[in-house]
């Protein structure tokens, strides 16, 4: 019997690899002899570097950069197990987690720290770029990483202009002819689930900026500065982000790879997947089990479960979802090969109770839904005995 | 597809008949032909006697009785559907659920009640008996029960004792010849899961005393009371109950009917999985569903989820459990055919928010455990369309 483990991590509890251990020693309770196979992922959001690295046998390296403040952070990126591809985690520079709460300000949070990482690795040689835009802090349009780039982005009076999203009313002309050129010669895959344009109500300010700290007045400031922002990229490079689908993913950032990379975006799972090569695991495996600490109507739209379950759907392979809480919406999985989710909470408990006893939840659970899913061959084989 | 839904009541929150309608409302969402067959259960405790009274066709008595305290109260017996069998629910005229948590009083408490119950049924014409034990407030020995019924329990100048565990120790001799002679023509199968003795630190007093109301002074003086009733009764009938396993059921009244009845006692659970003809549902079943509010190493010890599943392992159909709480110790379990223990809490919740959405969660986990069990014929269907 084979039996594919690939869950994302349960946030605030346990990492998606301890999750899969976890998920292992339930299967194991039941067939000892089971093969499994533990392949942790991640959906584009916090721990994607990590999970790529380890599934590839890749490296980290790290190195101090700006943040998103202006202050000194350290910050990694990883190197694939091919020693060709770059991953880098624009949270690790540029992240919401990096600031206090009571600190996060939009206007001034700067893309520049991703900038270094990103020329960091061009000076290592590396041309081959995924960047994982999840949790940053900044609403700056890019315009920090074009910055550390070599991009000189200069106000009324040809001075360089600030950090921030702020900053961007300042802006009178891009020069990207000073663009570090080894770009060109570089791809970026994005992973980002984000489909927002750059501006407007659905864009990245008004989308977004709340969560990074954003009043609704400093909402509509940003929103008309990235606006001035697209004017301006438009009329440097020809290409409109106004109303681009991605271009408003992690604070218009997303925008500016595709306005000056030789950028594809795509679902974060997707990338994963790819990377960690889990098709290939996937071959003639009897069962699927993935999971996330929150499952629902959302999951659908990319989530790691969701990805996971249609990969192993090409193949025939069922998959078993685990969560922590199960919301509405869940049929919504039922076409993609999904047999069934399952919570692991076994009794009344709060939600930090729950988090205290992830592990021993998700062992219980995964073995009750093995013993369900292969009670046949669980009597079969007593059967035999 | 047929499958049997057979819980007990989730305590607090559903009856055991709206447990097993939320279970099939979560199958048909599966598989909506299904052929299931609701026959929902209990273990000899509360909702016994309206559980076989449903599940056979019966009908309802109500009458009015001599409350645990003394007081009137309106007290129902059933005539299962066989128009020949009585069933007495104790706590109907003597339980726990008839006095307020600050007047329980097990040294006034009276079987007086229940003696009433069966005269009633007596009166009727009835001559075979159900008792079901569970929730007394009672410690008197089954003494009232027999003053009901006619005997005379007489203290030093021949007058009758009061009601209640502390009376006892008034008691001289006991008068049986005058106890209704229509009981020897009668049977009684006792439903009890008790196998207390009636004293000693194992017995009535020492183990149930306390939940009803004794402190532990009281706790010895009921326990010194039983002994000297005890001592009374193997006076007059030679029947030793002291050391009698089963004779410590409900405050001692199982004892009353070792020694003055013609009667059986029985696991509450096999009472009424006879009485409900749980087995003659199960033949050809591929399932069966049942459940309880709580679940743990306790079920193993003859409540329901455990009797039903024992019943349906005699005839190789698999049980699958849905609990509210999910204890330590399922494993114990397993043995009986049991494929899995399901807890229906989908996420962090507290015991009063999980109760009331039972209904819901319900409704949720039985779809969901159905689709993990019978995947494969989900699968076939569709293949085959």
């Amino acid at each position: 019997m084979k039996i594919i483990v690939a869950p994302d991590s349960f946030k605030g509890s346990l990492s998606a690899k301890e999750v899969s251990v976890s998920i292992e020693t339930g299967i194991k309770k039941v067939f000892p002899d089971a093969n499994t196979l533990l392949l942790p992922l991640a959906d584009g959001g916090e721990g994607t570097m990590d999970t790529m690295i380890t599934a590839t046998g890749g490296e980290k390296k790290s190195i101090e950069v700006t943040g998103p403040l202006g202050e000194s952070v350290s910050a990694s990126y990883g190197i694939l197990g091919d020693r060709k591809t770059c991953v880098i985690e624009m949270a690790e520079a540029s992240g919401l987690y990096l600031v206090p709460q009571d600190k996060l300000d939009p206007m001034k949070a700067t893309t520049y720290g991703t900038g270094e990482l990103i020329k960091h690795a061009l000076d290592q040689g590396y041309t081959s770029f995924i960047l994982a835009l999840g949790g940053s802090a900044t609403n700056d349009g890019g315009a920090g990483m074009l910055q550390a780039l070599g991009a000189r982005l200069l106000d009324r009076e040809g001075k360089d202009i600030g950090f921030g999203g702020a900053c961007l009313a300042d802006l009178n002309t891009i020069d990207a002819t000073s663009l570090d050129k080894r770009i060109r010669n570089c791809t970026f895959l994005i992973a980002s689930d984000v489909e927002s344009p750059l501006i407007g109500t659905e864009g990245a300010s008004y989308v977004f900026g709340p969560q990074k700290g954003a009043s609704l007045r400093q909402v509509q400031e940003l929103d008309a500065n990235l606006a001035h922002w697209a004017d301006n990229i438009e009329k440097t490079t020809g290409v409109r982000l106004h109303d681009l689908p991605g271009a408003g993913a992690a604070g218009g950032i997303g925008g500016a790879f595709k306005a000056f990379f030789d950028a594809e975006m795509r679902r974060g799972i997707d990338v994963v997947i790819k990377y960690t090569k889990l098709s290939e695991a996937l071959e003639g495996a009897d069962l699927l089990v993935t999971g996330e600490g929150q499952v629902d109507v959302q999951t659908a739209a990319g989530k790691t479960p969701m990805g996971a379950a249609q990969e192993a759907n090409k193949q025939g392979v069922p998959t078993v979802i685990l969560a922590g809480s199960v919301g509405e919406g869940i049929e919504k999985l039922y076409p993609f090969g999904v047999v069934s989710v399952h919570s692991i909470i076994n009794q009344p408990l709060s939600l930090q109770q729950s988090m205290n006893r992830t592990d021993e939840l998700l062992i219980y659970t995964a073995e009750q839904v093995i013993r369900t899913y292969f009670y046949h061959r669980i009597n079969d084989k007593k059967r035999n005995r």
